[in-house]
């Protein structure tokens, strides 16, 4: 490609509604071009990654057995029916009528109609496993798009789909996809972690995500530096800490705390650790009758050390929790503690409330809570002598840095991703839903085993360049860089003689299938550089005059502080050396 | 790939809503199945054959040096109110709102979008010509779609646009598009004729469609077998005739026809030919004020002799009638003629009526009419002796086979067509509604010319079937075939010997870069051929024991009546050399 044939567009500055690098970056480099809030144009520079990344997944996909179709991005609501997401999806599902009044949805993901194209066209165990990929344009109505193509409300997804005979199977198709997942965020060229995801009340342990690991990422993540144990904050355990509960050694001691209403000002003022205080968060669960009416409530406390986060999907596992939550109304917390939140504790509660103590509260001695009276908390409390034993003791907590791995091989550790793909055991969710079945080897009608496996195609540009950009600009792994390699010639229209080395370095890159774009703009060297250490094209040979006399180019890696210097006879082979496509 | 890891699914029988043989036999072959009206998902089978058409259109766009983008399939109103169009269209434009009540469209085009990307990225004329095209998907809310992917809802379209900074620069950008369409369409392997069309106001000669030669084709296609001339019925002019007026040569006389009201049945009655009749239309065009209110009307009287067809682009162009018409009521055909329709007639009109006559109709003598008088008309009516000239003279009509050709080389000839694409000089229709400029070489801000070019990628294949099949199923030019080549071995699981030839030749091919499939999925031979003679692929080669006894295979084009044996040594070089991709 020569750049005076292209569409090249890069900005100064970014706009003021872009708060992330990528986003800037992206607007900045000409990627994208905003059509309205979260949506986009892909540009010509920026649809030459997404293209690469679609070709590398699709590529992938096949080998791996999977089979491409493509679902209609409008979709009849009959089908969204069936499975009640119709009516259960929020306002984020784009909702729409055609001009018969009949309703319709825009695609978010496909479950729907792949299922309904398997209850059709799957009849017999001996067609299955299959797996049906799709790259095609999703909508998500989020409420608020941002980060450009990060949290876009218009985006490009892969969603593959997998039916299986029964559980060996599906999961044996499960980990064929987590493996060309591998394969696929391997050529990407980015640094990423696949980790174990939470899959819900179904499908074990059957659910990983795909993090490229980024400082700016959304998603906290946790490993192990010792082993391979990866996992998101909402799956990674927290263990039972080693050993038995000390014993008791403080007295149980009612202390002023005035104004005091959190642990770390309570600590900060006893001058005690953050981590002998406990919180209280209140709960409640309600029950209901058969018209939906608020029959009878429970409030529960839950109880934590005051430096540990709550971690809302491990709470909505304790039993009892299980079937939904709610925070407690400030009405409900007066009536069973006796006081306000903020001197909330499991002492002298007023009416009946289930106590669950994360693990780690469950062994602490000499501990510090509110005393359910405004100003006032108790400390030296110890379970057993000042109270009873708790109803309940579960894994409440997001784990933290040092943590012990749950493998028993090392501490954990916890750094930032953003998630770009994800691969999940669906079960017969969507098949009993929509009753698909095929006729096993039995002859008897048994619901499918599916899976379902997801790329994010339009936000992995973004993601990989949270991961790799510095104060210039973008900075490209080879294999989704809009071009790999760019030839600046210095003084094109002066000099016959760079035009002539321009060309001809140009030409036998073409021809060796390298992916390269000669700037013929006749830009001058300071704005050709800025533009394309913003563009962040990875491989960039300088052309000019003074370095051809000598018989000499220059070549930078978009990493590299400085230029190498090349005779004009060896840049061809040092340059295809170097690109990693 | 193999046929068992790949999504083979045939029907015997077309369901009952297929009328036309492109959606019985895409929907029998498994290439599409139907979500909904007009909403289909494309199935592997013929997911294949669009990215084949896909991709010579994009490779044909990028040489002719159109830069690929993509714009949001939801875009917002905004800017379809700067052009009008979203008031202006019909509900054929699918109408949404978002989440916040805020409106949007689904694109059935993107000439808003694209020329808003125009005019805030090409700011001089040194940045012009540019040419922007996307391959995305599209939606029109037909009110009846019908004929499969034909004129289905949801489609895939190649729209692309030109931007150039005056009259001369454009008419050279559409003129390098129209050449690029002659090489994609070369390319699919289709017959096609690119027809002049209209390009209503503006434009001059700057449209033609790209018609694939159907018999079943929507649209007639006037042509000149002796010349290049080729148009669409719509332009196709019909030439005035040449010679001067006869003479009258009969009395003008009224003359009974009791319940003859159409032409065919007077000229029956009175045994003449029905070339001698003239037909009466009667159109009115109204004059409004500035709230719109009609303040006056005119009717029209058009004459066509009696085997000719009005042709309403052409109506519309005659003076007077430019401005909009409509056909006039009842009513307003009393009040001017004094009688009912089917024996209207010029002569002896109540009130004031313009009178337009056909070319034909002027030079006629002798002619039969209505006598504005109910189960009478008038034979023997001349021109000048019976009633003045008409009011104006034009081409009314449409032409039929056997007019002579416009461009004086023969006769016209009339065939059948399938529009799959046009290409539009557009003028400054767009930016100037949208305010959209440049600077240009003299400093001042010019409005971009512009150009559209449109593909129906979807549509391609349904017209290819149309053109290309018979009674067993499609017949696919090599180009766009969902597989190039079948391979078919004959009991692959009982003899090694064919299992090991069909997967070496298999193999060759495959290392071949030919688009090969190899039928493993032990179908009985009569199962199997049928199957791929609805799939349509061209080339066919049957192995099978018999044969290779013999050092034989088979071979055979899905065009040929029998097959053609050839030894296991040379049919890799015999299907290299007929393949023609």
């Amino acid at each position: 490609m020569k750049a005076s044939q292209f569409f090249i567009s890069t900005l100064k500055e970014a706009p003021a509604d872009a708060e992330v690098a990528s986003h800037k970056l992206m607007m900045r480099a000409g990627l994208i071009k905003k059509l309205g809030a979260g949506i986009y144009n892909y540009m010509p520079m920026g649809l030459r990654v997404i293209r690469k990344v679609e070709s590398i997944v699709r590529e992938e996909m096949n080998r791996a057995g999977a089979v491409e179709c493509t679902m209609p991005v409008v979709q009849p609501a009959e089908l969204w029916q069936e499975t009640g997401r119709f009516d259960k999806m929020g306002p984020e599902l784009l909702r729409i009528q055609d001009r018969h009044g009949r309703d319709f949805i825009i695609q978010p993901t496909s479950e729907e109609v792949v299922t309904d194209i398997a209850r059709q066209e799957l009849r017999s165990y001996k067609q299955l496993p299959k797996n049906l990929y799709q790259i095609q344009t999703k909508f998500r109505d989020e409420r608020r798009p941002r980060f450009g193509l990060m949290r876009g409300r218009e985006f490009i997804m892969k969603d593959a789909y997998s039916f299986d005979r029964d559980q060996a199977s599906a999961k044996a198709s499960y980990q064929v996809m987590a493996q060309a997942y591998r394969r696929i965020f391997d050529r990407f060229g980015l640094t990423y972690r696949a980790v174990a995801a939470d899959s819900g009340a179904i499908g074990g342990d059957l659910s990983e995500e795909f993090q490229v690991i980024a400082a700016t990422g959304e998603d906290a993540i946790v490993y192990c530096p010792g082993s391979d144990y990866a996992a998101n904050m909402e799956k990674a355990e927290a263990l039972a800490p080693a050993g038995p509960r000390p014993a008791a050694a403080a007295p149980m001691t009612r202390t002023p705390t005035p104004g005091k209403a959190t642990c770390a000002q309570v600590a900060e003022l006893l001058n005690v650790p953050l981590a002998t205080t406990v919180k209280s968060l209140v709960l409640a669960t309600d029950e209901t009758n058969e018209a939906g009416e608020v029959v009878q409530s429970q409030v529960w406390l839950l109880l934590l050390r005051g430096d540990h986060d709550m971690n809302e999907i491990k709470v909505s596992k304790v039993s009892g929790l299980d079937k939904g939550f709610r925070f407690a109304t400030v009405a409900e917390i007066e009536a069973h503690f006796g006081a306000k939140p903020g001197y909330l504790g499991p002492i002298g509660l007023k009416q009946s409330v289930r106590i669950v103590a994360d693990r780690e509260v469950a062994v602490m001695a000499d501990w510090i809570c509110g005393a359910n009276e405004e100003d006032y908390h108790i400390t030296g409390v110890n379970w057993g002598r000042d109270l009873p034993e708790p109803d309940a003791v579960a894994d409440l907590r997001n784990v933290v840095a040092g943590d012990p791995s749950p493998d028993g091989k090392g501490e954990l550790a916890i750094e930032r991703g953003i998630e770009v793909g994800h691969v999940f055991y669906l079960g017969t969710k969507y098949s009993r839903a929509m009753d698909a079945t095929f006729l096993g080897e039995d002859g008897k009608p048994a619901f499918f085993e599916m899976g379902c496996y997801g790329i994010g195609i339009t936000r992995l540009p973004a993601a990989a360049i949270e991961q790799n950009h510095d104060e210039r600009g973008i900075i490209w792994p080879d294999a989704i860089a809009p071009f790999t390699v760019v030839i600046c010639p210095i003084g094109m229209d002066r000099s016959q003689e760079v035009r002539a080395a321009a060309e001809k370095l140009y030409g036998e890159l073409l021809a060796a299938g390298v992916d390269v774009i000669l700037d013929d703009r006749g830009e001058r060297p300071g704005a050709m550089f800025a533009d394309w250490e913003l563009i962040g094209v990875p491989h960039r040979i300088t052309i000019g005059d003074k370095g051809l006399k000598e018989g000499q180019v220059e070549y930078q890696h978009r990493r590299d502080s400085a230029t190498t210097k090349l005779g004009v006879a060896e840049v061809f082979a040092y340059v295809k050396e170097r690109v990693k496509v």
